[in-house]
């Protein structure tokens, strides 16, 4: 009987989602047979409020630890960082000899990045694309040219041993996309056909109704702001979004504009992807921003980062008149082509206003269709569950809701409600071909942390006393003591940041002091000194004193010399 | 000539929003004419990320020092705390004879905060009911209804010796509202008849096309919930939200539900408004939590706050299964009636994920109509407009793309662009019967903030340490120098805290131990000891140090103890 169970677990695919900060599997996914693990994707996350200084937060590989020689590849679905990020800090948990697989635009992403990383393991990347088989065994992989918005984004067709998956990466359908050709809908109702034991699909869309927007009519209301502007046109969307990029280059040289790339990551996207022949340009578009009073501004575009709101990004330094060379001008038009991250709404809100403020048009996303963001929204999702035909199904790239809202559309479109699962990061799904279902011992996801050059070593104390700090920041008292008396010698030193102002606080100080001294020469009297107890009194006696005064909390620290 | 600028100068009257954050003359604004000043509102705003610690900002009132007696009183448009919340603060701005004009709703939630500010300058409040003529010499007021989110909304018809002034509060056009009657267009037609110089109109809604959802659209979809809903409601929302809340009791009443009520601020607000007549509800409705297992899921409705992911707020609190009495159950469905608070989205998210994990039901606005915003959008502002046909006007109450935006359609109903003016917080407005401008100079409206007791003492100068210490933390070296020989006697002491794990940064602590008495006893070798310079040195090189190793800059506090 044991032995029936083990085989039959062997037997099982696991799937596992890692990759933290709410949505689910969107960083890294683990696929398991037969102790065989293929990684897909290997990103990081940017963390929000509530964690202060915090650059990234990437996936938890505890799982993979001592299991270097189980791992038989990593495939990069596309070049987002949310997907490729996270390699230059995880790529040692696996044997310097696995091989990443991703198509040609994500691997000059990937290596461009791995640069800032000297002494990183180097990266053993081969270059794919659509169509394109790999074996990894147990799994027998085929990339599938997905449209999201970058180019070279790829869903996996995955053979294994309980069946056949799909792994939709970052989608939507686009029917005329840019730059790429329109969504293979016949490859997918192939796939459909070759039989489906699991569909794992984008889930961000999945609570918006109907259908994404069209590439095209983006570029036709572009084209619509192009026509009209009488200035120059600037227009901030992410680095990354190498579509909408190309939209800009190519309407440019439709209305004979030139094109000036302002931020350091928009220049170096730009010039990989056109070094590797992603984005399209003459080369007689570009030109530097010094040179751009030497023509009329009806003949310039502007392409830059910001529409975050980001602080130190182009738009931001433009409009706060920070810039070594731009000035906004009245007849300027800006355009936000791209969605707001949540979380961004009051910088970019700041940023528009100060645009406006200098008498210059603005277009956004709410004005105008100027952004698409890059999911497929319901009736997409619906589309794909009916042409794969999946038994089981997955919700997976998502906040939790999300992942509810798709798995109640699964369920409409006619996967038996026992055959979806929808898992959270950490949970393992085991499968075979006729059972899904949720183990209940989870896989270690504790947020990975990395803040500088430190990565996993920022905890939930260091977090918390950051928070303290910033709330209502520190209070250290410094006091000496005399050893063979146990009194304060002298007058108690304080220093205090982020509490008070502290010139205008001097009979608060004084008084603390006074209260200091007291605090210590009464519990230092008795003949055994636990210093300890002392310090502990002077926090929590201090700290009760100075709440008294300003309904502040600033973090205590007692320092006692003894001398 | 001299004598006739002056003479001119003091015909005209003096518009001047102040308050801060974004929004224009949102939580104040002062009018003035031949020097008496007309307070219109004192609100506060809660301030966003970046300002750590802070819990209110208020207006900057310097303008009104020493002008006590110029003031001739405060009307009160309604009682939202970004119209009424500063009272607290700046009522001792004021003569303590002033008197305070608001609707018996404002006037009992002022007076129920007032009470938490024992020692406070008492309040004299005037209570006005719609249609209600004031004189404050040189201004004769009229109280105008106008439909919000909450009752007792005036609008205010001002009479002043350059001509009448319609102010609208914040509004929305509303035929079938709830608990209070409809918007009457005959009056704000027949103001329009009287003749207005000056429209000074709510810009919030100035985005968004076309008309505002009327309370009753919200009515029909929250029935429609309450008719389908096996479980118990949990209806979340703003506790200010008094016809919302008016809502969710009259369809419990109608299908046989008991209401709870949850949050501190809900409680208070639903007792206050019930006491003045505002809030109907019987008195067999409302039950206590504890009694909440005497009927069935399906008899009961919970009302609570935390619709924003406030972290205390009740909903949370049920959430996290931290609440004293209350759990979800999969058959509860959970309705979120109102919008998400710029900056709030992470945390909102975060709690319907929380919710939903129970197997709740989740109900949010972006999936029905169940809320409707309170301010009038583009189709309404533009018949506000043509009703009151005002020969100058100045958009108010919104952020300044919202004021733009707004301007724009007032000049496409016809107003001329030199007859609008777009102002900012301090700006000075001036006006006769022919002429609108801009003064040159401002008044002052640096943001004052309040943290805990402290009202304006923190500055840029606290927020920017707070900021820093949030970022990566603080590192407190304490050295004692012997004062004889300038050198360090044993081992600095390091407290660090936000910085890195201590425990396991024993190596890096030794390091800094070591250059840090390098450093002193290098910088104290001299014959005139500079202690400034030495704890420079230790700043700059520790920090130095530290970042090379951590690529973090916590602040360091050098202490030097002479002994």
């Amino acid at each position: 009987m044991e032995n029936k169970t083990q085989k039959s677990i062997q037997k099982s695919l696991k799937v596992i989602p890692l990759g933290g900060l709410g949505e689910v599997g969107k960083n890294m996914t683990l696929l398991e047979y037969d102790n065989k693990i293929l990684i897909i994707d290997m990103g990081l996350k940017f963390p929000g409020e509530g964690s202060p200084g915090i650059d990234y937060i990437i996936p938890n590989t505890s799982y993979l630890e001592k299991r270097k020689k189980d791992i038989v590849g990593i495939v990069i679905t596309h070049g987002h960082y949310d997907h490729i990020g996270a390699i230059p800090y995880l790529i040692e948990k696996v044997d310097k000899n696995t091989q990443i697989f991703a198509g040609g635009l994500s691997k000059g992403i990937i290596l461009r990045r791995h640069e800032e990383f000297p002494g990183k393991q180097k990266l053993n990347i081969n270059k794919i694309k659509n169509g394109d088989k790999i074996s990894l065994k147990p799994f027998d992989i085929e990339f599938v040219r997905m449209n999201h918005n970058i180019p070279d984004n790829f869903g996996l067709f995955i053979q294994t041993p309980v069946g056949n998956i799909f792994f939709t990466s970052d989608f939507k359908f686009d029917k005329n996309p840019v730059n790429e050709p329109a969504t293979d809908f016949q490859k997918l109702k192939s796939i459909g056909e070759k039989g489906v034991v699991l569909l794992m699909s984008d889930s961000t869309g999945a609570e918006e109704e109907g259908f994404s927007l069209s590439e095209k009519d983006i570029m036709n209301n572009l084209e619509n702001i192009f026509q009209k502007s009488k200035g120059r046109i600037i227009m901030s969307t992410f680095s990354s979004l190498i579509n909408r990029i190309q939209q800009a280059i190519t309407l440019s040289e439709k209305y004979n504009r030139k094109v000036v790339i302002e931020g350091f990551s928009m220049k170096n996207n730009i010039e990989m992807a056109k070094n590797l022949g992603y984005i399209k340009m003459k080369e007689s578009t570009c030109i530097e921003a010094k040179k751009i009073k030497s023509f009329p501004d009806s003949k310039i575009t502007i392409i830059c980062t910001g529409a975050q709101g980001e602080d130190n990004a182009a738009l931001m330094r433009i409009a706060n008149k920070e810039h070594r060379l731009l000035r906004f001008k009245p007849n300027d038009t800006v355009v936000f082509s791209s969605s707001v991250i949540p979380g961004n709404e009051r910088s970019v809100q700041t940023v528009k206003d100060n645009i406006l403020r200098q008498g210059t048009n603005v277009f956004h996303y709410k004005m105008m269709d100027i952004h698409a963001g890059g999911h497929a929204q319901k009736e997409e999702l619906k589309k794909m569950i009916e042409m794969i035909r999946p038994k089981f199904f997955i919700p997976i790239h998502g906040q939790y809701s999300m992942l509810i809202e798709h798995a109640k559309l699964a369920e409409a479109t006619g996967i038996p409600k026992k055959n979806i699962v929808v898992a959270e990061n950490g949970d393992v799904v085991t499968l075979n071909k006729t059972k899904i279902s949720l183990v209940k011992s989870k896989v270690e996801t504790n947020y990975v942390m990395v803040d500088g050059l430190g990565v996993g070593d920022v905890g939930k104390i260091v977090l918390r006393d950051r928070n303290v700090l910033a709330a209502d920041g520190i209070f250290v008292v410094i006091a000496v003591i005399d050893r063979k008396t146990g009194r304060v010698k002298g007058s108690p030193d304080i220093i205090s940041r982020g509490f008070v102002y502290l010139r205008e606080s001097q009979a608060l100080l004084a008084e603390t002091r006074k209260r200091t001294i007291a605090i210590i020469n009464k519990a230092s009297g008795g003949q055994i000194v636990n210093w300890a107890h002392i310090k502990n009194e002077v926090k929590n006696k201090i700290g009760g004193f100075l709440y008294s005064k300003t309904e502040r909390r600033p973090m205590i620290l007692p320092v006692i010399i003894e001398v």
